[in-house]
């Protein structure tokens, strides 16, 4: 077992998680004794132990930055579930009003069925409309650029994106840059390697017909892609990124191979894992002072909760039968339907670890090309960087949170009923391996990736500036050095299992 | 046991029964089939039997009335929860960028701390607004309609309700004839009382703060009042209806009395056991020609079934403390939150029995006072007015998907593991009376409401027009004359328990 698995905790780490822990399970106290410029109700509330507790704790001066969050947001777009209900948009655009639409793909999708329904909905409408089939699959900023130039030319005034996640999310900011023209590109981009500005008003409709079972980009606000000039992969997260509506219909996703399926299923797993295990939202500060700078990614909270438990329960049951068999269109269906649960949970509540570690995984592939993808260069698929290192996250993850932790065990059939507390990152770790392993196909840690302890460096660095992200993260250090060997640990811990 | 609780199945309702239960638990077929002209992909994708044999069953000569229904939507509004957010709402307000906003509140909770936050919060934006405060509770069509002639008079560009469901819903007619000023009262109004049209643009926005935990109307599509000349309760759905944000904050459910809090309760605890055991959404028909004809009540879907059996487990533990101790903030919050989950359940899958048996209850009261609501004349709360039918409505519906009715007992603490499927809605029935008994001042059946026999009949045809949610109740006929005597047996099986 390498060094890094033993990052033993201060006992200061060990009174936070268990405070942690203990207020997870119980709601939140009433917080405007800790903001006395709000105190709009009387004495007469507050006879409640668990309120005069909190006064006590809570009282003291107050320092913005710190305080913490004492609410949340579930912000759902509508989705539309059925197979064969891709028929239906053309429609829906006719009901919206729109007249002039960009149809947003990629090369490979333009061939597929789902678009040959997209131009029948339209034309049998008769609404004009465009195709941009240029959407670089892993988006380059320059990618995207190019994109927005090609939608403030066309002048549409609705979106239509049909693919997987970077065609959805390219189409995101097709539509943010077409209604803020004047903004300079880094404006909305996620601080600090971004403004981080948020988005003011309400965009353009925008309709997403995912192909993929993996993203959930089509329920959430949020668009991910490289920063060329920096070699990070960062995004624009908000709310007004959300698609108007997602249609999920399963029969658009029986064209993926069973190495698509893999790690798409994967992406489902780690996004219903990281948002179920992320800090809870009454623990990230600061707390903002206007509704709007309250962020899409907001820790885990009792909404998203049930989506991501549910999107793992599912993921676990027929991500298996989904890659096995091909012909399994039960097991394809749920996994579709996994895909967007687990994206409505998650995109409220935020991903952590597995996500942080998997942008320089990926950005730092010294020439990995992964089995049954059919493309030329080298390539480590988002959903396999993702849960490369998830059996060492949740390791560590656990000690915030045992409970989540064996719970999340038992969803992968693990009779928890005599596992102590303490070894609830053991066995969750051990679940995922053999679950992981099951799958087939899988690298078994980053050195099966190439990487070997020389790289740790550039991946820790890589790591660091995922800050969105890694506030989510349970037990990471709030100071950068801590955190520094942290993350060195985790990357060493995850060379192979 | 009265001769209604034995309504024998015939063979062939105890066939299709048998057969909802099977389709039930597995995901729907491949619906290209039925609808030949939609037939868009080739034979190489219809590998998987579940497909062929769905094309054998389906292929038969299309009667669009009777086809079936193939796929669901789920539109969630957004919710901001968490205790002291409603001081956030004057800036919600600001950032939609509204100038000229309705207050809309009932004269008793326009005197509570919620309504002084909503002043201060507009106030302190510099937005101009008046205050409607003249909402009846239990609204009729001519006091929404002097509602909707304040609003047109005021020109609002937003709407904010606080207060209970007739608040709400009072507000949603209000933004909805706002917006088509030259709409006659009916249009809008489901069939057949009605003319059932659908809602064809957007409206304003509206903002909601429940202050009791009980109708989830901050999250639906849904208003219900009395058409007074039709002597029936009615109302409209539609997606957008549907508040822009509801904002949930547990301080502002601390006034309710404990009457209140329970027959609110009780509401909760039949949308997420209407919904959860409404008949699955692929057994609806018709199957609508226009995605914007699909009904917000569509039946049982995966997604609404997440919140449902949530909302039910929550319900089952908290709503009894709630009731016990007016200081359980905990209990308080947590049904709030559950109210809220429902209101996402049964605003997108629907209620049935227990909802369209409520309505003549209500409104045939022969005057029965409910103990601890403090007003003048007679009054059968809605939330114990659908609670008194439900040991009846449960054990009738069992037959038709008995696992469901089994994991509901079980979620009242049931030890179901040696139960047969046949004892399912008895077991159901009990769990039920027992939970109803142990809340306290709960009528024991229609008698102790005052009915008699002798009420049946009118009864009967007061639940009758509610033909919205009876089309979603599971084992109930489809021909007049066989529904209305399942009514009457429902009605005299519930006298009493």
């Amino acid at each position: 077992m390498p060094a890094g698995l033993r990052i033993a905790p201060t006992s200061s780490t060990r009174a936070i998680s268990l405070l942690r822990t203990v207020q997870f399970t119980h709601p939140p106290t009433c917080p405007c004794h800790s903001n006395p410029s709000h105190h709009h109700h009387g004495p007469s509330l507050h006879k409640s132990p668990g309120i005069a507790q909190a006064r006590r704790t809570l009282a003291t001066p107050i320092d913005r930055s710190r305080q913490k969050e004492y609410a949340f947001e579930m912000a759902a777009s509508s989705i539309r579930y059925g197979p064969g209900v891709t028929k239906e948009v053309g429609m829906d655009f006719k009901n919206l009003g729109a007249k002039r639409v960009i149809i947003v793909t990629d090369s490979t999708v333009a061939k597929l069925d789902a678009m040959a329904q997209a131009h029948q909905g339209l034309s049998r409408e008769g609404i004009e409309y465009t195709v941009f089939d240029k959407v670089r699959v892993e988006p380059k900023d320059y990618s995207i650029k190019e994109a927005i130039a090609f939608a403030k030319e066309y002048g549409p005034d609705a979106f239509l994106a049909v693919g997987g996640g970077s065609v959805i999310d390219t189409a995101k900011l097709m539509n943010l840059y077409t209604s803020f023209p004047d903004a300079d590109f880094l404006d909305f981009v996620n601080a600090p390697l971004g403004k981080g500005l948020p988005i003011t008003k309400p965009l353009l409709p925008l309709v997403a017909v995912p192909t993929t079972a993996g993203t959930g980009s089509e329920t959430t606000g949020t668009a991910i892609f490289d920063l060329v000039d920096k070699k990070a992969k960062t995004g624009i997260a908000h709310r007004y990124l959300k698609p108007t509506l997602g249609i999920c219909d399963p029969l658009n996703t029986r064209t993926m191979p069973p190495a698509v399926h893999a790690s798409s299923g994967l992406d489902v797993l780690c996004h219903s894992l990281e948002s179920w295990t992320a800090i809870p939202y009454y623990e990230r500060t600061p707390r903002p002072d206007n509704p709007i700078k309250r962020p899409a990614y907001q820790g885990s909270n009792p909404i998203s909760d049930i989506f991501s438990f549910q999107a793992l329960k599912s993921t676990v049951q027929y991500l298996p039968r989904a890659v096995k068999d091909p012909d399994d269109f039960e097991a394809q269906s749920q996994m579709l339907l996994a895909a967007t649960l687990a994206g409505v949970g998650f995109g409220n509540a935020g991903v952590h670890l597995c996500h942080g570690m998997s942008y320089p995984i990926s950005g730092q592939n010294k020439g990995y090309k992964h089995a049954g993808y059919a493309i030329e260069s080298p390539i480590i698929p988002h959903g396999v960087s993702v849960a490369v290192t998830a059996p060492t996250v949740f390791r560590f993850t656990a000690a915030s949170n045992p409970e989540r932790h064996l719970q999340a065990a038992e969803a992968f059939g693990v009779d928890i009923s005599q596992v102590k507390k303490e070894s609830a990152g053991e066995v969750l770790a051990e679940a995922l391996q053999e679950f992981l392993v099951d799958l087939g196909d899988q690298p078994r840690g980053l050195k099966a990736l190439g990487f070997d302890s020389g790289d740790i460096d550039g991946l820790v660095e890589g790591t660091l500036p995922q800050k969105r992200v890694l506030d989510l993260a349970p037990n990471l250090a709030a100071d950068v050095e801590t955190e520094r060997e942290q993350l060195r640990g985790l990357f060493e811990d995850a060379m192979s299992y």
